[in-house]
């Protein structure tokens, strides 16, 4: 075995995987306790942020290139989903051009990389194969329900724009109403006043609110379907050992 | 073949079709710009949009025309649901009566012919399967929300008409946080101040917002058996096949 | 047949409780209208409304008469639920004593008797029947959200009663708080405010809106597999009639 | 029979047990009650409270006490769930120094014990069962979920910073708007007010809505799916049962 086989060997290993993972993991902590101090006009730990953001570029660019350097095909890596992450999380933060550096942000993107953890990688998979099973109709539902935003924001406007010409004023305005109502997030900045539009919203928020909760219905059935077809199949399977022994 | 069937076969073939729905996307999407151009005083690019609303209303006109006449029964398609959608998404359109004007928002009803784009007719059809095979459920659990939007109205406004008259001081108001309640969208606009009133609330909230997510349960119910028994006729039609071979 | 017993097979055929559902109903809208203009201070059409409150009552006073005297067991009707709705409807508008006046707010009641309608009581009893198949879960998960909302109250009123005592001061005026949160209702009158109050919101919220959305699902899942069943057992039947043709 | 095995059947009895039971609600009652009077600068009836405090703590001190003496393994007893739970409720009240005072807040735990009550062991057993069932996909949609809270609130941190330093000034900030958004809360405390974070909050809030509602379906699911099992061996026991007859 040559050195390029030992070194994929030891990177694509459970221990090295699982370090990556739990610097992962530190690295957004700091990155939120570092956002939450940068309120601060004089931060006596600064510099000990600074270091740290140094020592995580660094490791996870080290990380990044024995990534490339143990691929065969680097192509595919640097463009596949993770590479491009990668790249984003790290790029921004090696140029020091002020422009660039509101791009650093980007490291939260990191975070996506967790996906890969072995110890949940089998619930993903799963959950990714129940929305494939149902993609033909999380399409349809996902089309009709953006035709119903768009339909309510219409609605909405054209009850509200003179009573409210600030938040119903054009469709597009009306929209985040559209997103905030039918999702039942109803934070309250925006509501219909005039009794047209409350009595719009009445008919819209029943039938929307619906509509939106499909999805999550279905994933949760095919879900269950897939869990219990895979019981079947193991109970199959040991009845054929049975038999066989 | 006459030349009305050739023009029938090309309005009704993919191409045709595939145009108009890409034509009625754009102009939903000029529509939501135009009125979000309204509110400025003066608009340079106002012509444009003029110009455009035009040409969208030939070209859905001409449409319409030719629908109308390669149709065999020419009646049954004016009259049907597509056919007034169009009607009502042109008419006020032509007429330039100012009182008329008002009623061009209705071209945002177009939007409705996305639906039979072929792409996602087939996912359509199965919701719709799916809704009549829960229909008598699902007409029971609308008129039980309704009863329980109309008692839960009747209630708040005999807890809080004397605390807050102006929003609980009519059933036809309370019924205003009735719909924002049950729904739990809560804008914040309107809710209990009274101890009585919020008890009440309490009980309402519990039992109603679990009586309004009913619906959408049982229709990605519907929706996961469905696809259940179709996997199944296709499983059982294979060994079928299979067995023949 | 006797003349009471052509009496009873009138009062309770399709003709006459249609019409009395048609009156309930329309009564019902009468009150809304009713309780609209009361706020009124000069109602030219005062006299109007008082004269159709008589109507109804006068109607459904004898109604009520007739199916007690129909009845052969009176007692069990009178103290049946739809007995107690139709007598605590009634009676209030009977005495004129002012104190009295408040309780004809009860007519509301008799919209209850809505559910008795022909046209969808199949569907409310299957409903009732998907509910008694869930009952013991059900009961198990009331009791433990009611638990939890007790448990949000001690919670938040710990973490928020220094800092708002007028709104979590105790853990009677925390459970306000408990309800509109863990129903995801989210008026806007109540809210955390510490960082800890926050903290512990967060934590509460997911488990909390996650187990109030369970019985919704769960009776769905129900009435679902009632249908299936239903389902099958057409099947069969229809099978065994073949083979027996 | 010595006399410690015939306390332990007492204490194990379901007289007991439904003695202890019931004062545990009546404490927590009593709980709440105290805490919504402590806001009265004079109470008439503070003495009252305090005694019934004094008597409670007796009484499960007492209960606790015996507990710990009839159990064999006292050293598993004393820390497991209840033991814990117990003693963290009673510990409290009896030391008198004032800074402890505070923790008798959790006198409120004592409500978990309720858990244990026979009338509903069986459908908490039965939750408990669909849970494990799920396990593997409720940890991977909880970690979904707190990876999709994070990214929220990274995303609006960056688009609204500027406009509402206060709100979303940080990423910890931000997070109190993601969990608020994403359950569907919505106090209206904090919501977007720039175009990029309005646009921003639709895309996430109809992917977080559906996220998050998923395990509740999924738990649904599984204590429908162990119900029709159970009926299923149930039927088939009666069936067997059948042919021996």
């Amino acid at each position: 075995m040559d050195r390029k086989a030992k070194l994929r060997a030891i990177v694509q290993g459970s221990i090295f995987t699982g370090i990556i993972q739990f610097l992962i993991l530190v690295s957004a902590v700091v990155f939120v306790i570092e956002s939450d101090r940068e309120r601060l006009e004089v931060d006596p730990y600064k510099t000990h942020f600074v270091v740290l953001d140094i020592i995580f570029l660094v490791l996870f660019s080290i990380e990044y290139i024995l990534r490339v350097y143990i691929e065969p095909r680097k192509r595919d890596f640097v463009f596949s989903f993770y590479g491009i992450i990668d790249l984003l999380a790290i790029l921004p933060s090696l140029f020091l051009v002020p422009g660039f550096r509101v791009l650093r942000i980007l490291r939260f993107l990191r975070i996506f990389r967790i996906f890969k953890a072995t110890r949940f990688i089998l619930a993903v998979d799963r959950l990714g194969a129940a929305l494939r099973e149902i993609q033909r109709e999380l399409l349809a539902l996902v089309i009709l329900s953006l035709m119903f935003v768009y339909l309510a924001a219409c609605g909405i406007h054209f009850f509200e724009r003179n009573a409210q010409p600030e938040a119903f004023g054009s469709i597009l305005d009306s929209m985040w109403w559209s997103v905030v109502t039918l999702t039942t997030i109803g934070y309250g900045d925006v509501y219909p006043t005039t009794s047209g539009g409350k009595f719009f919203t009445a008919l819209v928020a029943f039938v929307g609110v619906g509509l939106i909760a499909i999805p999550s219905g279905l994933l949760a059935s095919a879900l269950t379907q897939a869990r219990v077809e895979r019981k079947k199949s193991e109970d199959s399977e040991k009845e054929n050992q049975e038999q066989e022994d």
